[in-house]
């Protein structure tokens, strides 16, 4: 995986400066790390002003010498817990910093929210405080996976399930604008993710998106397998958010697991050690293609703001890739796009949009 | 992943010859691979008795000698092929060779079926001749997986989709009837695979199946997630077939693409040669752990006989492995114990059941 093309989108907004605002206490291991992260990020990166969002006591005492010039901090007073039900834990808690995260996108006081806590809290929160794009029944969260073909855009991994084929249709509208926007493809191809290449198998609601992409005016390709992802199926995949996570987290699970046995067999070779010298710079290429944490995170499109929900259990390194994709999401200024793209086809029946009550739709990984 | 483990279940069966029914028109190298891979493993395997069931002259023709004494042909004049409505061309083609396959089990002149042919067909086939286990609303594909911690069962992998929260609970069942009879686990540990491990996370038929699961008798553990699957979750994972067939297809494909990758960085690196050389050993056995053609099959859990899908791309080779597992779960007598563990929880609402006349509901991979 790659964030390099990311950084490469054409700037679509004035120069002038970008302003991250970081969940600094959302995560597995905030604050610190999330501070961390962020503040070693500005040190080296001084055109970007990066926010810390969080509990100013706590935030401060992670910090290891004087604030850079271009971090700031804001006072949140609560936070999201990892174990709380997220649309009622940031219904309930105004003051929760994702809450205030989004509400400095909303006051023009930042350009984009970076977040490694609760998923379904960071896309609950950004429905509640930024609101849905005008014609997006509901935000998905995307990834960029990268091939010896070049990168594709992988959507829903994570953001609600249950989804229905307009939804997944609607995410394919959004991943193609990503990759045009974000990958620089023409005219993007897209993909449904199911168990057969046959437009008649699978789920329902990949046969009803089925339906809806051959009339969209996009440039779908048809149905794509699992075993297809690792060679580049198409620009953009499209599934459930079900089968999205399973798959985006399977393959952390195991990149790591293989790059442990190899470690594990050098050593316990008696031939190994050399062995392993002498393939080094081959391996690092190879564990540098499945390096999840250089990712940084997924932008969770369809939202009126740039979101980027980073891994839970992101450390510093992947933090500082965070703010990094975050900056760059934000330049590349992709909700208005989505904004002017879905706007058109929008009035959706009342009954199919995510009901913020109601748990059971706003899901997480 | 590792198909040892069947061929030691205990015998539940008293000691006879075992009688596998091979689909012989089945699958994308048919005839000619799905011959000569059974009839090989015949000839290796004196003490089973193989029956290739297809065009007799086609058959005939892709011999290279004459046939062991254990292998037999019965004709079938027709077959289904993989672009076919599976369902409907299951039920038009009385005499394909699949249904020829299901009854010889049903007439008591095979103990097992094998099919590297369409899923769908296999499944639909295996339901109209054979029919579901009493309590079974819907049959379930499993696969065993290996890890260092041994192997665990994933089900659905492809059997059907849009399963409901019932439907899993009884894969539950099924599969932890299977990991007791062939894996020999005492009380094997069953786990739901979903987005997050907290029971209010993931799709709804997870969440209703969490419900049931926690009332059911079983050694139920919560909710795994993708990046579990490498380390031994539980002794049962259970999923809805569009997320445990691209998560099986995408184990399949990067499994691949990365060994793919360790021999081009041995090539262009000028040390990597060596490096290859000394580094051999260790690499075999990483791949072998990687092979899925050894996995052989996954056996249909939840009709009355024991029937085992094997891979459309199935050359000979994987075909012998798909022989010797269908041979292996004949004698381990599945079919038997399910119907026991299940049928007392029969009597489901007729508005659950597959479908037949209704192709949405037998997809396949």
């Amino acid at each position: 995986m790659d964030v390099g093309s990311m950084v490469r989108a054409q700037d679509a907004r004035p120069a002038r400066r970008v302003r991250v605002a970081v969940d600094a206490m959302g995560g597995d291991h905030a604050p610190g790390e999330v501070v961390a992260g962020s503040v070693d990020w500005a040190r080296d990166h001084p055109e970007v002003d990066v926010c810390l969002v969080g509990d100013e006591p706590r935030v401060r005492a992670c910090l290891d010498g004087p604030l850079p010039d271009n971090v700031s901090l804001v006072q949140a007073a609560d936070s999201v817990g990892m174990e709380e039900q997220p649309a009622a834990a940031v219904r309930r808690k105004r003051d929760a910093s994702i809450n205030v995260c989004m509400r400095l996108i909303r006051s023009g006081d930042a350009d984009a929210v970076v977040t490694a806590g609760h998923t379904g809290a960071g896309v609950a929160s950004a429905i509640l405080n930024l609101g849905r794009s005008p014609g997006v029944d509901r935000p998905a969260l995307a990834v960029q996976m990268v091939t010896d073909r070049g990168p594709f855009v992988l959507l829903d991994i994570g953001a609600t399930t249950d989804s229905s084929g307009l939804n997944l249709a609607q995410y394919a509208r959004m991943g193609a604008i990503f990759a045009e926007r974000v990958l620089g493809v023409a005219r993007p191809s897209v993909a449904l993710l199911s168990i057969g290449e046959e437009g008649g198998k699978g789920e329902q609601r990949v046969q009803d998106a089925t339906v809806m992409l051959a009339d969209s005016g996009l440039h779908f390709v048809g149905n794509v397998e699992g075993k297809d992802l690792p060679r580049h199926p198409a620009d953009v995949v499209v599934c459930d958010a079900s089968v999205g996570n399973v798959t985006i987290k399977f393959f952390e699970g195991l990149s790591s697991l293989i790059f442990e046995m190899l470690r594990s067999e050098f050593r316990r070779w008696p031939l190994g050690p050399p062995g392993y010298l002498l393939m080094r710079p081959g391996l690092a290429r190879i564990r540098a293609r499945f390096d999840y944490e250089r990712v940084g995170g997924a932008p969770l499109l369809g939202v009126k703001g740039t979101v980027l929900i980073t891994h839970g259990r992101a450390k510093r390194r992947m933090l500082g890739y965070a703010v990094e994709v975050g900056a760059a999401a934000a330049r590349a200024g992709i909700p208005d796009l989505i904004a002017k793209a879905l706007a058109p086809a929008a009035a959706l029946p009342a009954d199919k949009t995510v009901d913020m009550a109601d748990p059971a739709t706003v899901a997480a990984p």
